[in-house]
């Protein structure tokens, strides 16, 4: 502990090759690589792959039933083995023009770099392998083995990380997990995140004609968007409690400790309801309440669509109508099951005339904080960054955290450079150079205590 | 009444000079002309114009606040008017997917001719303009004076006609009015409307933060989907019945009449019901009943659009959603006064987040069935068609007409070559040839007898 010649070494090297990180960033936030658009994605693993071998790993282009996945790895000192989780595809740039500058085209501003991903989650991906090469320069060798997953559909769900890390437990047998992304609150503590949340995202594809009419016969003909918000509202009553029977009987409470962690966390609230221009939350929370509220899960509108949406009138009735609702899940809750019960929830509501597709899910899955990783990556933060960190028991996002939890049976620690003003999934999304320098010595840092466990 | 050598010779010219007019048309449905998107209106004003000049009208572009107005007249043999209204503006051609040829491009198949426009209502001023040209060629002049009121916003709910109409009286003034369109039923029954609906158009403009998040926060974040579905919810109950207070208050019952009317009044439901592919119509009405319903408003959701409408799934709590609906009027609503009474509902139901926006809307407006003008064209519907015509007391759609009937104190008489499948307001909008032809000698024959009155 405390900083030993070998870590200001370390954290020097990273300073003055900021630039080399930074330009292979911005190379690979140029390649667009929009997983539900099937936009550059088997040119952006090619380039993955590429940069793997720039910093000296053996990397493989892995292809699969979905879009292919990048496997590298590198031997090191010690027989403990380090698996990097990341992901090289990003959200849509829409709506587009809510940029600033063309999404994937990095620019420099103020101290941050702008593009679609450069947050979540390239920036975070070159953030590890400039930490692991000054590891690597300064030292010779790395200080662990390290193994990366890079996977290509984070942002659909992961549909083929689970079945895949269950086929591939040798390949990536390790112990301890660094999870794709992490960062600091608003007042700049670096912030460790125990567990992710779970997904269930459906698409409800209403049908109410075999065409579109004109809408002098709406006293005769059904509208498939008035049929779509009626469904919708069946779904969620005004206090935000779901309706939908069974949907809750598996959702975990937080735990005494979970709880405790909740009530120490500190929660710049305010700082939030600004950044959004929101007077309260939702139900008006605050405080140790709305941190707890993480653990209930959500019905969340993430699209829309049904007849004329240019600009001025068109009179039409629409023959469909379109919503996509993501659900994100606490411990326990399975996204398949959410699905089936919501089918069958519009059915009895007499919802025939709406289908439900189910577009992706995950569970969520959760690290206990007393995991000797979790310990080492705090002390490291607080040597790092100079500040005391906040521990978050659960994250309100999601990831296929629980496939690694169950199949390798790793503790998963977060780090890394995001921050509340990030934009991730919105317009401008960026990143402040400052966080990246940070959070690429406090990954190489990580690395170097593992090493010793 | 029947056929004089004169009608004779004037159907037979009608019939071989068809591809003139079809040609026009073609040329007519070629310039875009969409009002709500403001695309290629001055273009198609200047077209309209040249047009009449062909034809032998004087003809001007009358500028104004919104979108041109073509006026255009010609003298003729009796002291008596006629003012055909008409419109060169066209829906929006969205989807454009939904075509089977470009919207733009009059294309012929199957005895049909199909484009954006050519139904509703490029291919009813070009069929005004060959009748009374073939009267004109066969007779040496018109039967009566003629004069033209095309105007350029029909399709966004004429919003410069009353102004125009009001200021112009003298310009306009007339002793009977044919409406831009009309046409015959599933069986081929020509049929004359005597009523429109009003409309009030108006789009629900939700925010619920200052930009879009990301949906790991919705336990926390309010959602403008969420806003919209809610606030849709509280316009309709599941009966159709419309919940804003003091909707129904200025709402005319059907007269004895009408009813009567509507009573003897064929209705080819099931045809409708196979048109659309469904099984029945809205709260099951049949008969009597559902020809009445067009005496019952509605409120209708044209459009809806809010977050990711993209392929696959993109995890966003959208920061604004936006809904479009018309009201569909019956006679003695005011549209202004309807949008009114939803915003001030609105707000009482604590909906202060979403802004109502009105963007147009029109009065209805009724002709007696006993007009001689009415009369004359049933007449005359029943020699060109060879059967019994349809008399309609009101129709679902609607037009400028109070503005006309208000005003000008003129009987309006429809007539026309729409037919259940053109596809008005919808892809593949298109006419068939013959029905051209038949509401050419219709309207020829309309003119010649309202000469004589």
């Amino acid at each position: 502990m405390g900083r030993t010649v070998d870590t200001e070494t370390v954290d020097s090297f990273i300073e003055k090759h900021i630039d080399d990180a930074l330009a292979r960033l911005a190379r690979l936030v140029a390649q667009p690589s929009v997983s539900s658009q099937n936009v550059g994605m088997e040119s952006c693993a090619q380039l993955v792959a590429a940069i793997f071998e720039e910093y000296g790993f053996d990397a493989r282009i892995i292809p699969g039933s979905g879009y292919p996945m990048v496997y590298a790895e590198s031997s090191g000192r010690s027989d403990n083995t380090l698996i990097c989780y990341n992901h090289y595809d990003v959200q849509p740039p829409e709506p587009i023009d809510g940029w600033d500058s063309p999404p994937f085209e990095a620019t420099f501003r103020d101290g941050k770099m702008y593009g679609r991903g450069i947050a979540d989650d390239k920036g975070h991906l070159i953030s590890r392998l400039a930490a692991l090469d000054a590891l690597r320069s300064v030292n010779g060798e790395l200080p662990c083995r390290v193994k990366f997953l890079v996977e290509g559909g984070e942002e659909i769900g992961s549909p083929d990380v689970p079945a895949f890390v269950e086929a591939n437990r040798e390949l990536l047998r390790a112990d301890g997990c660094v999870w794709e992304t992490g960062g600091v609150d608003y007042a700049g503590r670096p912030d460790i995140t125990l567990g992710m949340r779970g997904l269930s995202y459906v698409q409800l594809n209403a049908r109410a004609m075999s065409r579109d009419a004109h809408s002098g016969a709406a006293h005769l003909l059904p509208n498939a968007a008035w049929r779509l918000a009626r469904a919708l509202n069946t779904i969620k009553d005004s206090d935000e409690r779901i309706l939908i029977p069974g949907f809750y009987d598996d959702a975990r409470r937080p735990t005494r400790a979970e709880r405790e962690l909740f009530a120490a966390m500190p929660f710049e609230e305010e700082e939030m309801r600004r950044s959004y221009g929101i007077q309260s939350f939702v139900l008006g929370l605050t405080g140790t309440e709305a941190r707890e509220a993480v653990f209930s899960p959500t019905a969340n509108i993430a699209g829309l669509s049904a007849g004329y949406e240019g600009p001025g009138t068109k009179t039409v009735i629409p023959a469909t109508a379109m919503a996509k609702i993501d659900f994100r899940l606490v411990p326990d809750q399975d996204p398949v099951d959410i699905a089936e019960k919501l089918r069958r929830y519009l059915r009895d509501q007499g919802f025939d005339d709406i289908e439900v597709e189910y577009l992706g899910g995950e569970r969520a899955a959760v690290t206990p904080v007393d995991a000797p990783l979790i310990q080492i990556a705090l002390r490291t933060a607080r040597d790092v960054y100079g500040r005391e960190p906040v521990v978050v028991p659960l994250t309100g996002g999601s990831g296929p955290m629980y496939a690694f939890r169950q199949e390798l049976d790793v503790p998963i620690v977060t780090c890394g450079m995001s921050y509340p003003e990030s934009h991730v999934h919105a317009p401008n999304e960026n990143i402040v150079i400052d966080l990246f320098v940070l959070a690429t010595k406090h990954m190489a840092r990580i690395a170097e205590e593992f090493a010793k466990l």
